[in-house]
């Protein structure tokens, strides 16, 4: 009565009442009694156990590597033998002199059950490992890529019996590896006859295992054993930038990451200009297509060269992007988006294969671009929720990139909702009089002194605030050059906090304020917050057209956010995400003092770095999350700013620094506001009474 | 109570039982009631009648043509009145007045059931239709292409429930034609926006129905209903010759036939001097594959210019060939194909995209290669057998592809089995002292008197005997210039019948023959057909050499014929079937007295024709009979004549004309062989006794 002839569950309920070895694998706590001289990697595989094999158990892989544990274990009821394990062997020996194996470590298809025995599968051993993630929040990748390599012996031609060599090739994978029936790339086919013959029948290949539109099939061959990996690319695909990561497909890890100027930008710095670019010039939509697809090859160039490998290892790659750079990547003229009612050509997911797009990685490699959720919210804002999340957060999470355009999402495990707002470009320093890219030189901390109301700050490159011991030194290489994004924000909210801004936007006079560094600049007031004009440097000022620029843009994403709130029926929200490469440098109190984002705890506002890189990064790396995110985009629900009349008014009251209407009496905890009005038209009290009256 | 809320069987039982009219369709029979005022179209649809339609029933495409039916019908028990359907309408006259509607015929969708009516289908309204091929036992083609037209109108997008384009365009097709979810091509989601906006959001879509390795997707859009056609290509790539029939994938139709020389053969005339230019030359298969794909796009040219269509109408291809040629068209090397165990890369049928081969079709058209038998029995082997049918034969029949390498299958519905065996080029005119392509002057049929021992011709080109009357002015333009293959297996049946070649095939001396035709020519005779050098012609004369090059030739026709007859165990077939071009120029009778088929009645050896052209039409008009000859293919028996110790035997024994060892009965009652021997050695008795001895 051989155990062939029992099902999968006869076995395993034999094997439980079994006299034979006890084995117990951490950390699934999965166990079954094994006959003695049972591989650990077979009884891994029949109870069921995540433990790794590309050789499928030839002892040349190495990637079956477990840790048996020795002594009592009252927890499990078991002890365990020093010989519990077949001793150390030769291919074992092999492995440890050629490369080395850590202490403690057996080759799970070498090493034999003898006795009862409790073995540890460490997570680098694992299929399904999981990738850490820096920030604490953030949930956990389990790594479960397209595209898997796999060992196999194939059967030699027989003239009785005429098979083509594919054919034997695809019965062995199904045979060794529970494969279904593989189709091959054309690619395959031409080298796979060498392939089979230098190896002696013994090759490696790559499989992409399959998705709604490809069928799985075999995407490379290598003669014998393939020592090395295979690569992932995800990459954020900007407006401004185009960064990549490059991923081991294999363990997940990240072995460059390198970003590039979207080479578009000489067709227009914003989106809305690349659009007019496109209607306006007849050959415009393919040029800037040409364009964008170019400067990702020179990214191609660069990341692989960066890791030091051949761009053909480079086997999937996930875009995510923003509605316009979706379609001119794809080719797609992006003439519909730039009109009502914002019509995408589509908005699923996109499997294609790289070549479609001209793209040089593997000749077979394969594009995933992330769903679109609307016309003006991406598959970038698609990235971000689904790195983010909100569909499975128990508490309301809104969740903001910040960007030319802002995308705002807010949601919990009951529903989620999404929208964009047109912030502009006054954010990135952008229409700012001072204003400048964040980069060496520029200022981006900020703080006033509420009794002298005269301001200190911090630039790019030195840690040092302006008026401490050095700094002249330390920013002797770079200067003071400007303000970045978050120095503008910094010093807006510094300058509300200090009275010399007042709620309405108006800068005051220095006998109104107080602060010297007010002046008459034209018909309004500025601000200096910076003179390097003794060292041929800049002057620094914020003009009252600055903080005019800045109070549209942060009403459109409180209004944004707000519009939201509305759908959901709710004032308040329980913390708020800042995603982006600007969210990340953005301080929180100075971002609730301008009104930016709704009151809040300080503490629940948090910053998700580059979520969208992210998003993209985990439906690289687990291709189950791409079916999630395509289920959740669908239920996400829509909300077309444009058309929603209460829109425009919370524009209105979130033009005033931080509202004109709403409370924020959480932050009111945290700062006091002074009642301040700079209106020369009317004096202190009478501006006071007009706010009111709103 | 609406019908809409019973399931489909349900509904045709309520409408069995209901006193609505009775609607019968002919020829399908199928009948039911339905209510006054329902459209034929619906009627048909609900009934599962193959009634086509492109634009869902808008009186636009004008496919649903019906012809109904009056006065009494005792078989089906009605009696149709003159007002059972609706009148005439606008849509109809509309479309009689621009077009022309066939008398008597109205449109499905627009006319209603009004009474009791009998309605016939006409071939060219169903779907499904029949494509009849020209020969009565050749299986009717069933329409059942890759690629379909569907006309539909799609939703405008809406700013408050936004979505895609192609989503709506997908979902209008779901509902509209009970499509899948449908994948769009790259290609169409860059022109659908503004086909969509064109057609005032009506378009007509072309879908590719999908197969094991294409998901099911939008390939082509055009604005509004698209009037036109869409085209499929059948191609018998062969080792000389490229073939292609244009197909209407609506109708089935063949629209356009074309050849061209297969620009390998600068490379080498056989496949095996091809093979070693491969082997040779190391950048030699590269070449013969840019050749064979350039010399495919120069047919694509000619063949879409002499139908006077765009070639990107072309969107479904499907390509028969031979191993060799299979290989060098996918950019395989096809060095494995020379040399023992012949083992192919792939045996399987291979669907991909043109431009995987460098085909310029439509951008997104398919291609379809039929799978290959074995190393030496490619798919046009296959595509033989999908037109002829073995499987489907009671009777056994045996099927001879003749060529360079002749492709043999034997089978009926029991089972099949398939061999190649090298013929060499002798059928083709090589090889042979006065041997030509068939072409105009070449002689092609030839009698012998049997008195007089003096040979009288027919030549291509004329259909005179060289001995009536007006032959030399007939012939004038081209001259008499060579033997074909069909004329020199017709000039040595006839030498062998008039005694001037002898069994073992050795031409007599004018004195032993009687023929004052023959002549000594070194150290054998020669026999003299024509001697055209008094007008500066040429000396047309069949000699020994050539004798012995057919005897190897169709020995080894034979020899494989014998062998599979070996392995079915039988010693005679009920019928044969001569397939390829040159195969329909033979003459069964001469065929049998050289002994390269099995004996076997005259009226049971057929010509098939272009077979392998006919199955590769066959699987291109049905996705069907891909299936189909894919399942059959796996059930043939393949032998390999080389490692088969009895080929050799057969061969020795199959030299002889007709056979040194079998006897033809059947044969012998239609025509008597002389028991000649011209063995010079030992006189006409010696040689006799010799043969004998064997």
């Amino acid at each position: 009565m051989g155990h062939r002839q029992l099902n999968s569950a006869q076995e395993l309920w034999v094997r439980s009442m079994s006299n034979d070895p006890l084995v117990i694998f951490t950390p699934s706590g999965k166990r079954g009694h094994f006959p003695v001289g049972t591989p650990v990697l077979t009884a891994a595989r029949q109870l069921g156990v995540d433990l790794d094999s590309v050789c499928g158990g030839r002892g040349i892989c190495s990637k079956c590597q477990i840790t048996p544990s020795y002594g009592e274990f009252p927890k499990h009821g078991v002890t365990v033998a020093e010989d519990a394990l077949s001793p150390w062997n030769a291919v074992e020996q092999r492995y440890d002199d050629k490369r080395g194996l850590k202490a403690g470590r057996r080759l799970g298809c070498q090493a034999t059950v003898q006795g009862d025995i409790v073995i540890d599968v460490p997570a680098e051993s694992q299929v399904h490992k999981q990738v850490v993630r820096k920030r604490a929040e953030a949930r956990d990748i389990v790594m479960n890529p397209s595209t898997r390599l796999y060992y196999v012996e194939v059967a030699e031609p027989d003239m009785h019996d005429p098979s083509g060599d594919l054919e034997r090739l695809v019965t062995a994978l199904q045979n060794d590896w529970d494969l279904p029936a593989l189709e091959a790339d054309l690619s395959v086919l031409r080298s796979m006859q060498s392939a089979l013959r230098k190896g002696g029948w013994k090759v490696t290949v790559a499989v992409h295992l399959g998705d709604a539109v490809f069928s799985p099939r075999i995407i490379h061959i290598w003669p014998g054993f393939y020592e090395g990996t295979i690569y992932g690319l995800a990459v954020d695909l900007g407006s401004t930038t185009i960064a990549g990561h490059l991923c081991d497909l294999q363990t997940g890890e990240v072995v460059a990451s390198s970003g590039i100027m979207n080479p578009q930008i000489r067709f227009g710095e914003d989106l809305m200009s690349r659009v007019s670019y496109g209607m306006m010039n007849p050959t415009g939509s393919d040029e800037m297509t040409r364009a964008v697809r170019e400067g990702m090859n020179a990214l191609f160039v660069q990341i692989a060269t960066e890791a030091g490998i051949d761009r053909s290892l480079i086997m999937d790659a996930v875009f995510v992007c923003n509605p316009v750079m979706h379609h001119l990547f794809l080719g797609i003229d992006a003439y519909e988006l730039g009109q009502a009612p914002f019509a995408l050509a589509t908005s699923e997911a996109i499997s294609l294969r790289a070549n479609e797009l001209d793209l040089n990685l593997h000749s077979a490699a394969r594009v995933y671009i992330l769903p679109c959720i609307a016309g003006h919210v991406g598959a970038d804002a698609a990235a971000v929720a689904l790195s983010e999340a909100p569909d499975k957060s128990d508490d309301l999470v809104l969740i903001v990139d910040v960007g030319t355009n802002a995308e705002i999402i807010l949601g919990n495990t009951e529903k989620v909702l999404a929208c964009s707002s047109p912030t502009g470009p006054a954010f990135e320093g952008a229409q700012i009089s001072s204003g400048q890219r964040a980069a060496p030189g520029a200022i981006e901390h900020v703080q006033i002194d509420p009794v002298t109301k005269l301001p200190r700050f911090q630039v790019i490159g030195s840690e040092l605030w302006s008026d401490e011991e050095g700094f002249e030194a330390a920013i002797a290489q770079t200067g003071v050059t400007g303000i970045c994004g978050s120095g503008i924000i910094e010093v807006i909210a510094e300058m509300r906090l200090a009275g010399i801004v007042d709620g309405p936007g108006l800068i005051g006079s220095a006998e109104q304020t107080g602060s010297p560094n007010c002046f008459q600049d034209g018909r309004t007031n500025s601000y200096l917050l910076y003179d390097g004009t003794a060292n041929g440097g800049p002057m620094i000022t914020v003009t009252n057209t600055d903080i005019r620029q800045i109070q549209m843009a942060k009403a459109a994403l409180y209004s944004g956010a707000r519009l939201l709130m509305d759908k959901f029926d709710v004032d308040k929200v329980d913390r708020v995400v800042l995603a982006g490469a600007f969210g990340a440098h953005i301080s929180p109190k100075h971002a609730m003092v301008l009104g930016m984002i709704p009151d809040a705890p300080l503490d629940k506002v948090t910053s998700a770095g580059n979520a969208a890189g992210t998003g993209a990064r985990i439906a690289l790396l687990n291709t189950q999350a791409r079916r999630e995110i395509e289920a959740t985009v669908h239920k996400i629900h829509k909300v077309e700013t444009a058309i929603e009349p209460r829109f425009q008014e919370h524009f209105v009251n979130a033009s005033a620094i931080p509202n004109a209407v709403e409370p924020f009496p959480i932050l009111e905890t945290v700062v006091t506001l002074p009642e301040v009005n700079h209106n020369t038209g009317g004096g202190g009290e009478g501006g006071r009474r007009r706010r009111r009256a709103r």
